[in-house]
């Protein structure tokens, strides 16, 4: 199948390869203004059914265990339908504050976030994962079954980069109940709500995350993330050179 | 917080927003030619470190429900390490040939590919979930426990696409026992694995994925997995516009 044998690498190989400067900072660019977005929607405008298919179509093209493609993209207009749904985060909004109780400065922080943008954003997309796609032999999932629903994930993340790199900001509500979404929108048994989300031209793209600006959560330091050959490990002599990077870019806070 | 009430949308706004023709051709390149790698690594040949920082820090900027950042990376170039995952690979892939007992034909065409490049890859890396990071509340996590670990599926995802722009390959090994990772990296009982990476350099990125290629599953046409309005709804007067769109793009099979 192979049609070169030769073993310089992608990157020395070119064009048909190679990022550009500015193809490559458009791929970071996207992953580092991206954001989940509640407040900033812009009203009545809508996303033109090119840019909508294209920002379906890298959903499509996320990475799925054997290749199983077990993901669903139901869109969603309807004003009645996503009042429905509204109704639901507000039920499950409300569950959230009581779980608070016993910390009221944080309950009253919470309970001033806004969290959602169901009913001013252009449209709602809840994505689905079918487990039954190609099924039930799937290649790759007999031994990890939630590999099935992290193809899911990657797609909707491929939908949200995508979504940016259009100009459109997509928030995701996951303070809903899945029972209410499968009866809402006919979800048959078999098939898992993954994502709600929300769709819609922006402001502005907020320069932080909107929790981290309301003082709710920091950004961790990267080098608090990785672990050197074992876990826990967070230093190491054989990696002393990415220890070292990755410490000079904590201390700058990028 | 707002910094400007104007309505124009970030695409009007210019260039602190809006993505130029090659920033975003760098975005979609990214996500239509990224492949899983099992066959096509180089060997013996490092990936550079501030490379390989820029890739962790792209997954690290991944979104995450209540800005939890869930994630942790395990870097691993051991190689006594690395074989014995590899063995539990073997031991899962035989499993595997097994369930396949009454199906010859698919059992022969399955033993025959190629799942993974764990010994000859540059490096492996083990991406976990920790349900514990700011919690027990963690927002936005209270009504659909799951979205923790998707959070880490999505920085997976922004891990592959920069990998691909710095034209490192990225492959995905799900055919193992999380068990066995869990006692030979060391990972605590309130720690989930989620994926097993294989990265490096690469000889190609195929222009299809392997499975598709090699006859497995083709790539469902696009019109297949969207609904609208409802679950099962493929075609709807009020989604007309975008109902050709697909249907073109799936005619020509893009």
């Amino acid at each position: 199948m192979r049609q070169s044998t030769e073993t310089r690498t992608v990157a020395e190989r070119g064009v048909d390869y190679a990022f550009s400067g500015p193809e490559k900072e458009g791929l970071y660019k996207a992953i580092f203004s991206r954001r989940d977005v509640r407040s900033h929607f812009v009203r009545n405008k809508d996303i033109p059914d090119d840019a909508l298919l294209r920002i379906l179509n890298a959903a499509h093209h996320a990475p799925s265990v054997g290749f199983s493609q077990p993901w669903n993209f139901i869109l969603i207009k309807d004003a009645q339908t996503r009042k429905r749904v509204k109704e639901s985060f507000e039920r499950e909004r409300e569950r959230s504050i009581k779980m608070l109780e016993n910390d009221k400065e944080k309950q009253e922080r919470y309970a001033r976030l806004k969290l959602e943008g169901i009913m001013e954003s252009a449209l709602n997309i809840c994505v689905t994962y079918d487990p039954t796609r190609f099924g039930p032999f799937v290649l790759g999932r007999t031994s990890i079954e939630d590999t099935g629903v992290y193809s899911v994930c990657c797609a909707i993340q491929n939908l949200w980069l995508a979504a940016r790199a259009e100009g459109v900001g997509v928030g995701w509500v996951s303070i809903l109940s899945n029972e209410d979404l499968e009866r809402i929108l006919g979800i048959p048994a078999h098939v898992k709500p993954v994502a709600y989300l929300c769709l819609g031209y922006v402001e502005e793209f907020a320069q932080k995350p909107d929790l981290e600006r309301a003082g709710w959560l920091p950004r961790m330091d990267l080098a608090k993330v990785i672990c050197y050959e074992k876990w826990g490990k967070q230093e190491s002599e054989k990696w002393s050179g990415l220890c070292d990077a990755v410490s000079r870019l904590s201390r700058n806070n990028i």
